[in-house]
């Protein structure tokens, strides 16, 4: 396997790395999500057993994969990674895990070329945020290969490996997709994983996960995007000076990657459709209300609100 | 003037309490607001020059003036005011600048009996969130009255005495909105009031906050209440538990306070429903182009918002 121990700044051809004994991890996409893997489970061998951690089949070793050369060096500088190459049939030879962190397209376009070159058994995950296209196009690996699909909760809205974070994954929910094929040792791999990142592994169907990120993600982002273009529209320079933590806060997630959130809506279209239209109904109760000066409708929409969302608990960031 | 100098646990009438020399003020409403301005003005006097302090007018003892004993009774224990009474007409005699900090409503309602018992000259101020409503009342007040209108651009959702501090106010901007009839030196005097508890003064028309603050928090707050309906009627207890930062920061402001909040829409109806309407056409556009497909059309939408919130600098909280 030919991978470069850092980036070659002479454009000699990367020099050769020999593989270790243990699993060789290939993380495809070193941006916030893959890098933060790759940090996360650096902290995390550091303090592991070492014999507990190869018996769970953790990663010994990893090699990253990406189209552009900057944030793979970055990655290796950083001590994320042992190693990295632009060439993904390359980066996925030998690996024992394969994780694609790209946009949701990417990885679906990604898995072909990675169903050919994967050694076979190879644990094959993805970290993209819908999951029912991702699975239908894991299904179509060769039968050798085991997948499972993947979703950590968490994010924020800056992308790239400089804003990776080894702390990323802390306590957050990371879903897991089996498909039928799936084997029973690959599903736990895949927890071992996610447990040594500091996640908690969610075991889900792809439909039910996707209708749920509609409803908590994907709707909250669609309608802070349209409240910052509707703001936009009619705000001077007045109005912007007096936005406060309310406006920060409730557009927060306008200001994710473009790229990443345009794969989540167009993979997740129907999903994101039926809770746009209920969210539309909600509003327009609530408008009409506001309309006819009903005071007793309006506050009983205000204090449903109010008590569901003071009863929520949510993780410090 | 007959305030308590504590909470008389055993039901006899307060004690007198002697007026010191120099400014009374008197916050009508001990809660979030009027009680962060109260430890805000302790904190400041501490640290300022006292010739200064007394020079620009500014208070050297307050009394709160609210419906409950208990948040009254807190807030002197906390040596947030100097005295107490839940006696409007009592607390506001004697004093040199009086301060409304009840739900905006609630001010409204309390403005004649503040006419009937003032002192002349007193200036007469308020926090409310809403200001053409409020600043017509103000404009009720007998002549001798100097009434200026205020907005500190601050808050979260928590409210009463419990949640007030004293750095709530710090480089925020605290709009006034002095009437025609509002002598130079009553603005002034307000001004220096917002500098001295750390906060930025700037000097707005009503309709012109009204109609800003309508953009940038009375329709987010809109949003995030339609919001938690709409995924409290879909969501079960998986989609809750997936709850990650992104739907936190969409809905915070939907756990405010109800009473706050009603007082608020109702009192700035046309400036939301326009708003509103501004809004739902940007998300019926972004609904449309997730619907046809059309990738082109949404990338545009989500780029004009991502580059827009970027752009956006806002306090650290």
């Amino acid at each position: 396997m030919t991978v470069s121990g850092g980036f070659p700044s002479d454009g000699r051809k990367p020099s050769k790395v020999s593989s270790e004994s243990g699993t060789t991890l290939c993380i495809v996409g070193l941006g916030l999500m893959g890098g933060s893997l790759a940090l996360a489970l650096r902290r995390a061998r550091r303090q592991a057993d070492a014999t507990a951690w190869q018996a769970a089949g953790l990663p010994t070793r990893i090699v990253g994969v990406g189209r552009n050369k900057q944030p793979l060096a970055a990655a290796r500088s950083a001590g994320a990674i042992d190693a990295w190459t632009t060439d993904l049939a390359e980066g996925v030879k030998g690996a024992g895990i394969i994780v694609l962190g790209s946009p949701v397209r990417t990885i679906i376009g990604t898995l072909p070329e990675v169903g050919r070159c994967a050694d076979a058994g190879a644990l094959v995950m993805d970290l993209g945020s819908t999951k029912s296209r991702i699975c239908a196009a894991l299904d179509g690996l060769p039968a050798p290969l085991q997948p499972v699909g993947g979703h950590p909760m968490c994010g924020k809205e800056t992308a790239g490996f400089a804003a990776a974070e080894s702390t990323l994954f802390d306590d957050r929910p990371f879903v897991l997709c089996p498909l039928a094929r799936t084997s029973q040792a690959a599903l736990e791999r895949s927890k071992a994983l996610a447990r040594a990142i500091g996640a908690r592994p969610v075991v889900l169907d792809p439909e039910v996960h996707d209708r749920a990120v509609a409803a908590i993600s994907h709707l909250p982002y669609a309608i802070a995007v349209a409240l910052v273009r509707a703001v936009d529209d009619s705000g001077d320079a007045t109005t912007w000076s007096l936005a406060a933590s309310g406006f920060r806060d409730t557009t927060r997630v306008a200001g994710s990657d473009v790229d990443m959130m345009t794969d989540i809506l167009l993979t997740n279209r129907s999903a994101i459709l039926a809770r746009l239209d209920d969210f539309s109904t909600h509003l327009e109760t609530l408008r009409s209300a506001l309309d006819k000066g009903d005071e007793a409708a309006l506050r009983a929409q205000l204090a449903a609100a109010q008590e569901r969302r003071s009863s929520l608990r949510f993780l410090p960031q």
